[in-house]
């Protein structure tokens, strides 16, 4: 079970928007993270179909988050990208065979299922927990640079 | 992101085996679950190289658990059918592009990787905590019949 490339990306691109001051064109996002223009579009499409992005068209235009930093986690952008569903899903083969489980003894999920969803349940709290604001603050915390700074910096269009 | 579903009938294979008294033939196995008995062999195999089940020989031989299943986690069974590697994996995005840290600078993982891995860490745990006697204990539990003792019954060779 792995996570796509795409949420390395997506956690990225965002962490980068909390620190944005104007929007960011999506070239320069690829630009800036060495990925392709095409692979990232993707990426940011999930994010702004999820709503934790969107586009602001025109001549300064590009992406912007949706809304503060702090009220979006870790999970929502890997749910963006990832899609909503389980990472379990019960085929319900207890109910196959000769001995099968008789549907009406199955309307609650079954042992096994109700462990592993609580598992998954354990998974998405762990990243609810954090939002991209935190992981901004971490970044800036891991290096003695203002590196979320300089980033923005060399995003910003040239001053006219 | 998704569990293969072989871990459902792993799972399953390994709760009936806590209750059985005598080896299971894997075509026994696949026939009460309503599978092919190559599809499940696969897993059979898995969970055998993961040291969890072995196989013993000869004209009344089968799959048995090699320790107790107090001592097998619902982990186990997961790590055994999906292999250990973490849900996550960075590939460095970090060190890409024109603003791209220093390799010095990434000597530890980045804050969005640790997040990543917290999760990963949580979903895990959660798995840990359920044994496989557990997961028998509750189907039991879940029944009004003793279900296990009546499959069981019906894998027990014909007596001489
Ligand atoms: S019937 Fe699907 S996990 Fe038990
Ligand atoms: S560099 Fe890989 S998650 Fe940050």
């Amino acid at each position: 079970m792995r996570l796509s490339g795409g949420v390395e990306a997506a956690l990225h691109c965002c962490v980068v928007l909390t620190a944005a001051t104007e929007p960011v064109p999506a070239a320069r996002l690829a630009e800036l993270h060495g990925v392709s223009a095409t692979y990232l579009a993707k990426h940011l499409q999930a994010l702004s179909r999820a709503e934790l992005v969107h586009s602001v068209q025109g001549k300064s235009g590009g992406y912007v988050l949706t809304r503060p930093p702090e009220e979006i986690t870790t999970l929502d952008v890997v749910e963006a990208v990832e899609g909503p569903a389980p990472t379990f899903v019960c085929a319900e083969i207890r109910q196959r065979g000769p001995m099968a489980a008789p549907p009406e003894a199955c309307t609650a999920p079954c042992a096994i299922t109700r462990a592993m969803i609580a598992a998954d349940r354990a998974w998405r709290a762990a990243l609810r927990e954090v939002s991209i604001a935190d992981l901004g603050r971490s970044v800036a915390q891991d290096y003695e640079s203002d590196v979320l700074g300089q980033i923005v910096g060399w995003l910003a269009p040239a001053e006219h």
